[in-house]
């Protein structure tokens, strides 16, 4: 099969490799319906996440099983589904307590952006879709594997309520679903942080009240100007640089939560600086496979359209451009057809 | 009066200062009935935080009114109150929220090793206790004003919960009250982490189930060997190093919550690290004034007893005794007769 490849910084090839298979009984084998490039891609794309050897990329997907391992009762072939980034077995302690990114036994699922791919701990990992859903849906349902569940997460660990008043650092793909996910959880008030004027738009329709264009210092002191000098309830941080997090710490209100989902490069906090700023810290990775039923109901009953985030539709064999339009930010999200 | 000031490293003095009197109308003036020495007087007294001038000392008191500013008007002078180092006005949305120790108007009240003290906005601040406390419970409401409602808020912000396993690093006066604080609050497991013996017997009476007196990553190994590899629901970080902030943030479980309370003196977190521990991080200057009312019912009605943290007591005019007991950690924590 043909599959996207990085080999180096900005280096992506779509080559041939060998079709995945069952390797141990607890795996699956899903033809991916339609995949997509993750902001975090970039990372090593960028060359600021070095890779050690040729590296299968992709770790988003939906699609139709193919085949399961001895272990996996609950699926059968033929069914549609949708999994995350990291596969869980959804039934040690710390998937039950929530945060299946970080379970026991968690193992990364890579090589998405293929026609096949194989997905370890296959009854944990993966959640089914009722029926088989129409083209039109599978943006949608793309969305929630990462992005959507991610942005879905900030949202969540920023404590995003009914009537608050939320801040979202950073305009691409997975802020602007924080944006739409503190819209559904609620909240009165959204400032999207964005100089783009597109993603100012996508921001809006999601739900976005307000938008701060200004950046750092700037846009904090906006932030407070619109807050009565308070700061705001909760506040996304969706980006993953040093700047980007003191902006979201400095926009909360004392007591407020800050949800950070962007990966950390080169953030250092000062313990003394954050313990008088009072605010409430959590993030990591997402622990998508926690929100998933819920927000693949959402997709399917039509109450949210996340996948109006893939601005670029590319068949997998361009999937460089797709890369390319990203890293330029001319596009927020490209869709891949495998 | 004679009253404790700093001059330099371990150079404390009580010496003739002018007694405190109303500078604005919501001031108030008490009579201090006991004062002690705070954790965190040891700072400037080690000369780890320099003083640019001679610092009047004590921000723990409590005693009766002596006389109101003309705004103060529910309070009385006769009354027996207890304050927290903050004065707040307790109406500003940032109290609202429930962070007076962030009040809009927030006055650090510095002074109080002294027979009288200036407390300002006054009506916000001081929370009177019904009728006329016994002298055997004045070591107990004392604790209230810092050491109790910091441990409370550590134990708060640690989300200790009915049933839970919590781990406490700190014996100090602070870290023994997070104890009591979190068996109070319905924790099943209570893990104090201190190396001696009478500590651990106070942490015991306190509620400690379990005692782990190795330090760093040696009692990081022993708290995950105690919690099947996972490590506890709740931490309460009561020192404010970079080692036992992280000793902390290790204990936690995936998802679990560190409270910090301990003043960060040369902390930096890395960002990267903390998002894959995926732990909740709060804390801050304590927001006593949000407890007092609870706490001092609890001490009044003989529920608790945390001035049993108080196991040295002197004169006011040997107050230098106290900040040596403490600096050679011969004594938890000195209460002052003025």
């Amino acid at each position: 099969m043909k599959a996207a490849v990085l080999h180096g910084p900005r280096d992506l090839r779509v080559e041939e490799r060998e079709a995945p298979r069952i390797l141990k009984p607890t795996d699956a084998i899903i033809r991916v319906a339609v995949a997509c490039v993750c902001g975090s891609d970039l990372w090593p794309y960028r060359g600021i996440q070095p890779i050690g050897a040729p590296m299968p990329m992709g770790h988003e997907y939906c699609g139709v099983i193919e085949e399961v391992g001895s272990d996996v009762l609950a699926l059968r072939p033929g069914q549609f589904v949708v999994g995350s980034f990291f596969a869980s077995d959804n039934v040690c302690p710390v998937c039950t307590y929530g945060y299946p990114s970080s379970c026991q036994n968690a193992e990364f699922v890579g090589g998405a952006q293929a026609p096949f791919l194989r997905v370890p701990l296959a009854q944990g990992t993966l959640v089914p879709v009722s029926g088989m859903p129409s083209r039109e849906m599978l943006p949608g349902l793309l969305a929630t594997s990462d992005v959507l569940g991610t942005g879905w997460f900030a949202a969540t660990a920023a404590q995003v309520k009914p009537g608050g008043t939320v801040v979202v650092v950073g305009d691409g793909a997975v802020g602007l679903l924080g944006v739409l996910s503190a819209r559904q959880l609620g909240a009165e008030r959204i400032i999207a942080m964005s100089r783009h004027a597109e993603r100012q738009q996508l921001a809006r329709e999601f739900g976005a009240t307000d938008i701060v264009a200004e950046r750092g210092d700037d846009g904090v002191a906006r932030v407070m100007e619109m807050t009565r000098g308070l700061g705001a309830d909760s506040v996304l941080e969706c980006v993953g640089t040093q700047e980007s997090m003191l902006q979201a710490i400095h926009c909360a209100r004392r007591g407020g939560h800050v949800g950070y989902v962007g990966v950390p490069h080169g953030v250092q906090l000062d313990g003394e600086a954050l313990f008088f700023e009072h605010v409430h810290l959590h993030g990591g990775p997402a622990p998508v496979r926690r929100y998933l039923p819920h927000l693949i109901e959402l997709v399917s009953s039509g109450k949210i359209d996340p996948g109006k985030v893939f601005d670029l539709t590319l068949p997998l064999d361009r999937a460089a451009e797709g890369y390319r339009a990203m890293d330029e930010r001319r596009a927020i999200k490209a869709l891949l057809l495998p």
